[in-house]
């Protein structure tokens, strides 16, 4: 399992035809989509849950193949790892362009709104389906470090070991961002209030988001060394008012790598769902919260992340071992920004390395 | 002149009927609109010169009143100040909504490329017919501190003293967000390549694009601690998937203010202007631009500002003093971001108290 792993198992389940979701609605007839890599061992105790971010899917493999070679999250001689495509999103479970089966149509704007709690809870039902009563580790970035904190929490009994990497409640800089994002995708009138035809999709508010979302997942330091004040790599001149600098070149082509591959309601119901992930929320105090945790927790926090500052990280470590939570904090120096736990395996495998620190 | 003060003259001011462009093109009959607070005495030798950045106007005591009180900028009981609005802007000068007298009709998205050099071209013709050989003082931020550095370098002998706060040339992350401000105004129907009407702007646009620069105009730390994750104060509920986090709110809130108030296809001129600044253009290098400066000048970083981080100002500094340059740089250190010259004015007074410094 050591290189470019194939998932021996992919798979749909079946939620519940009826699966109430914490904002009070329903989802009805939804499916979750997964991948198993390697194979569950007969006591079913060997399993590695990795949670994926907003773009992510279950097939792991495919956009973080490091997570076969972390220490202290997986042995990867011994350990299978599941992934689970969550609700909302586009690579097969349930989202807003799934068939509503009130309508017959797809979902589009009205598809319900969907939280952490939400997709950990659809995340268990299958993990009870497939005999798994204890998660060896659960270990994700970003809002999949959202997925782990809230297993951790929500499920104490049910998660052994839990890694979240580059991940606190946003921020009000990360919420703003977020907001502007989604005003992107709506300001496209390709948009059509959510309801654009699966191939006729707003391309140019997608882009203009994920751009965005871009210059939130790098670092000013790592723009500068890349990019500098230089033209675009095409030859644009920026001295005649139309060509772009090379960042300018660099971020169109995420935007547009991005709309062919994403869906624009999924990107809104998703990030909306990053926004509200509060672990305290419906608990007397975040300490309440915190107190539940069971699990051998880990949290690594960016050096350069700005969207989920380190800071915000060590804040959330400290109220975790405040509430008695066994919780230690690793920093992962890079310039890279948020994005360096997928950019720079080698350093993250790094901070993992040596056992439990309680730094 | 300590309160309040209004112009003794506001006057519109005929450049020659050809201003050529640093882009090669032309503007035709193009005007400055310009104020001056106090008198201009018999030598002419008490102008202090204020320029404004991307939304300012000629009309200075309205957007910075705090200028008349700067120490070491002004000596308020016995300067005049000159504001002098830009060429692309929309509050009096020439600039994009202003007719073509080629065509009778607004340049619109014919509006030619201007760069700063431009504007301080301008800007010396109109001290020409002022009768004013020489600049006590030239002060700006940002856009306006561009301006001040390009006076000093393109006009030596005519500047005295120049204090630029919270510049440099814009860094990757800056052209990139300029980039996707653009990309926002673009994006709106309305926009209609730059041809819409007086009293149908692509307001969704310009107010998203405004949105985005307001979070570079700030903090992280600015925005945690006024907004947080707070529910917006008008009671709205994010919880219910459609209600705005309180940043939000503020977000659309600045964005639907700006849009009554300037014009799209000048915030698309004047972001490029900003994109282009670039002292060391048409030069043989950056110190043979810094060799020619005259001027005791003042840079003055802002600690929180990540539009035009300090480090970038204290790397301007080092150079002008490296080309010999009389230069003395200070740091404001403020939570406010880039806007803390407008917001703070108390500490940039506190900072630029005390005379030279060449620290």
């Amino acid at each position: 399992m050591r290189t470019a792993p194939q998932p021996a198992i992919e798979g749909d389940f079946a939620l519940p035809d009826v699966f109430p979701l914490e904002s009070g609605g329903t989802l009805r007839g939804a499916r979750l989509r997964y991948a198993i890599y390697g194979k569950i061992n007969a006591a079913a105790d060997n399993v590695v849950l990795v949670c994926h971010a907003l773009s992510g899917s279950a097939l792991v493999a495919e956009w973080w193949p490091a997570i076969f070679s972390l220490p202290g999250v997986i042995d990867p001689d011994h350990d299978a790892v599941l992934g689970v495509n969550i609700l909302g999103s586009c690579y097969g479970s349930t989202g807003p362009a799934s068939i509503d089966p009130a309508t017959g149509r797809p979902y589009g704007n009205r598809f319900p709104l969907v939280e952490i709690r939400d997709i950990v809870r659809s995340q268990a039902l299958l993990l009870d389906f497939l005999g798994i009563a204890r998660l060896k580790s659960a270990v994700g970035a970003s809002i999949g470090g959202m997925q782990v904190l809230e297993w951790a929490i929500q499920f104490p009994s049910r998660v052994a070991r839990a890694t979240a990497i580059a991940v606190a409640p946003l921020n009000a800089m990360g919420l703003g961002l977020n907001h502007l994002q989604r005003q992107a995708i709506m300001l496209d009138p390709e948009w059509r209030d959510g309801n654009y035809a699966p191939d006729r999709q707003p391309q140019r508010g997608l882009a203009l988001a994920r751009a965005l979302a871009v210059c939130s997942y790098k670092s000013e330091a790592l723009f500068e060394e890349r990019f500098g004040r230089k033209p675009d790599r095409s030859g644009e001149d920026p001295w005649t008012g139309n060509g772009r600098f090379d960042v300018a070149g660099y971020l169109d082509h995420q935007g547009e790598k991005f709309y062919s591959r994403f869906d624009a309601n999924s990107y809104l119901a998703i990030t909306r769902m990053m926004d509200l992930f509060d672990p305290a929320r419906g608990f007397v105090s975040a300490l309440q919260a915190w107190q539940r945790v069971e699990a051998a927790v880990t949290l690594v926090g960016i050096s350069s992340d700005w969207l989920f500052p380190p800071g915000d990280v060590v804040a959330l470590s400290e109220a975790m071992r405040a509430a008695g939570a066994r919780c230690s904090y690793r920093e992962l120096v890079s310039d890279h920004g948020h994005d360096a736990f997928l950019a720079e395996p080698e350093l993250l495998i790094e901070v993992l390395r040596g056992g439990e620190k309680t730094g």
